[in-house]
């Protein structure tokens, strides 16, 4: 068996990286600073505080290259990692391309995605500074899921407002969360401001992923010993995902193999950041030239219809104020199947290194994604989670290219998790219910309007 | 670290096992022959043609140590296997135990348990055949989920009558057979004579696995392209599923421990044989002497209450007869939330060496199990599914002995798969919903005045 024909790379918990990488440390230039709201001057640590914890705003701000994960943490981390990188010797035939596919799975953790490899090291930094309760949103389940599990571990409460539509939808997910021994309450709730205010016009309101987090903001907020987790956007979540791509590296290299291409879904961008950072370390260093391709969706497209300007990151109004590619605080998707990527705005950092041309954007429809999920399903055996599914079409498109051209193109997906408790839109697919939502531009336009006006 | 400090043990795929392992060439005495239902006499091969390929008849009566496994379906096996066996350390901290307890986890196949080990084996030998459909019945769901997978990998259609309870409330496990491309039918259904005669007492009937496979059994006698496939009970199942406890056997060994306790979970007994046969294998030959344990649930207990008589393995009495323990081919087990454990019968093999007793059972109700699926998913991170959450009761039972006298019993659990399709029984137990169904010492008994006669 040459190591081509290897159907995957399982690396020992001993070969599992030690550090995080923080990606900052090799840009040619910083990303824009975030601003206080009220002032509009550059956010101190001390804006963060009743957010977070120092240790997490000093990681925030790092421009260390490496950050050492705590043993505590790399602890949790070998149940499940280093996760899988497979090789997709079966889709490969049923695409009939010369490509070679890889594709790094996160679907084996607790909460079946990437999630926990910052909802544990979230958990563990804030128990160790004394925090009793930790608050957040959820869109389509996962995010809440792994910060129950990583509450649970370290002893803490945990509270999760979860989007109203994915609440009535995806009662499993709920259930889930519950499991894992945390409370969970349908956004927009009665047990907050920002909530009340939307009920007073729908008390059927479906919520958003910024209605959520303002929520949960706002209640961690008003109680000193309680703070808030973030499961994507923010630096320090990125940081603690680059664990993906650093086993990643270690993994393409026991295939003896090299990316042409890399694609990763982005919603808030820590999934597609997680694998992707550590290729680009590499690739700003000129050691490989691969193409790094964020893909989002036709429906909620940040990237590539979105303005790069100053904005929230909720729909109140309640974060500090960070550059980013935006739909505008106040948008609110149209409900695809993939709610982990309806979020209004992309990661900061991300939103940066794609002003600066070192990654690329493509919008997917959703029913192209289902396709090519379908397809994945019955050759490889994983059922992809509706957000992976979107990487997945893209690189079904780079393999269709690649037998127009013959050409033997190199493709590694960031497969963030499964699609266990989103059948229900599958099954949509398959009966032929499922349509492609078209925004209108001026939909779009309309929701820049209440961009924040930003002094300088 | 030193090899107990590890959390898990992962075996590279080139030091996956080539062979199974056929437990009755190690056995003092063979089990007794299955009998042809109208003549009381020894089945023939000819008796199994319409239902199974030769090459699986041959499988089911073989007295070889060892089988080859071919080479396609080791290739498809390489997707998810090795499978990973872990340490319990969290878990053992939260019963305060002295016991080191290890699970081998099969939730990290396509179908989420152990059943594609024997799929894809009955997909390919079917295949080669030329066989074009497979019928098949499932409970819980992952039966069908794993025929689904291995039909679609090989090209076969595949028709699948899942239980009604199971239809009803696990919509979920429907959909993921169809996204695997199989076709499902709520049993007992239209498309039969077993089907409408149940049908016509009761239109909502709630169905069983002994009814579904009748429906199954049915189709595929009377259609020269399609046979019948069985995901448990026969011989040639028990032994598809041997590699399971051949990795383990490897993986204890780099774990440098020995087993004192194996416990599995039981409903036809393929799970439990897969992990506990290589095992025993050791045991008889003298270098190992571990308690072997089956577990199964007080609604269904075969092992604990049944007799050991021939009986058939349907409820329409289609199948040949085969001397296993039984609660009569008729007996309808409550409905509790184990589905894959709501069967009559256990396997002939399995009651055979049961009654040498080289192995011991257990019955428990399900809020035990519940309440240990609940401590173990949160501290192991994974949520088990309700079969196997047996198994991690019966292992919880023999931690906290371990504490009362000290003892550092070391036990291995044979983890079958993840509960992603069964989260509205957690829901039920955390509500406070969940009872333990009580039986009838009058209604077991009930069940067995129907027990077939034998001659001789």
């Amino acid at each position: 068996m040459t190591d081509l024909a290897r159907h995957k790379v399982l690396l020992d918990e001993s070969e599992m990286p030690t550090q995080w990488y923080n990606l900052v440390a090799d840009l040619p230039s910083p990303p824009p600073a975030v601003l206080h709201p009220g002032t509009g001057r550059p956010a101190g640590p001390e804006d963060f505080l009743p957010l977070f914890p120092m240790s997490l705003i000093e990681q925030e701000v790092s421009t260390e290259r490496y950050i050492e994960i705590p043993g505590e943490v790399l602890d949790v981390y070998r149940q499940w990692r280093p996760s899988p990188m497979y090789r997709a010797h079966r889709w490969e035939r049923a695409l009939g391309t010369p490509a070679r596919i890889y594709y790094k799975y996160e679907g084996v953790s607790p909460a079946g995605s990437h999630k926990p490899n910052t909802a544990v090291a979230q958990a563990y930094y804030n128990a160790k500074a004394g925090v009793r309760r930790l608050t957040t949103e959820t869109g389509a389940g996962q995010w809440g899921t792994s910060l129950a599990f990583a509450a649970a571990l370290f002893g803490l409460e945990c509270e999760v407002w979860q989007v109203g539509a994915s609440y009535d939808q995806k009662p499993y997910r709920r259930m889930m969360i519950e499991t894992f021994g945390a409370t969970v309450h349908r956004s927009p709730s009665n047990l907050t401001e920002s909530g009340r205010r939307l009920r007073a016009t729908d008390p059927e309101h479906p919520g958003s992923l910024g209605i959520a987090i303002s929520e949960a903001v706002e209640v961690a907020a008003a109680d000193p010993h309680t703070r808030y987790a973030l499961g994507s956007v923010l630096n320090h979540v990125l940081l603690h995902q680059t664990i993906i791509g650093q086993e990643a590296l270690a993994q393409m290299a026991k295939f003896g193999d090299t990316p042409d291409v890399i694609v990763g879904c982005t919603g808030g961008g820590s999934n597609f950041a997680g694998l992707a950072f550590p290729f680009l370390r590499e690739k700003l260093a000129g050691r490989i030239d691969p193409t790094i391709r964020a893909v989002e969706p036709t429906s909620c497209p940040s990237l590539t219809q979105g303005v790069y300007a100053y904005d929230f990151g909720d729909e109140a109004g309640l974060t500090p104020l960070m550059k980013m590619h935006t739909l505008g605080h106040g948008f609110i998707p149209d409900p695809i199947h993939a709610g982990g990527l309806r979020y209004h705005g992309m990661s900061p950092l991300i939103s940066h290194v794609y002003e600066q041309s070192m990654i690329e954007a493509l919008a997917l429809g959703q029913t192209e994604c289902f396709r090519a999920g379908v397809q994945f399903a019955r050759t490889e055996g994983i059922v992809p989670a509706p957000e992976s599914a979107h990487a997945i079409a893209a690189a079904a498109r780079e393999a269709e290219a690649a037998r127009a051209t013959g050409q033997e193109t190199v493709i590694l997906i960031a497969l963030s998790g499964h699609g266990h408790f989103d059948l229900s839109a599958y099954d949509d697919y398959l009966s032929g219910r499922m349509v492609d939502e078209v925004t209108s531009d001026e939909r779009f336009a309309a929701s820049l309007v209440d961009l924040p006006t930003v002094a300088g």
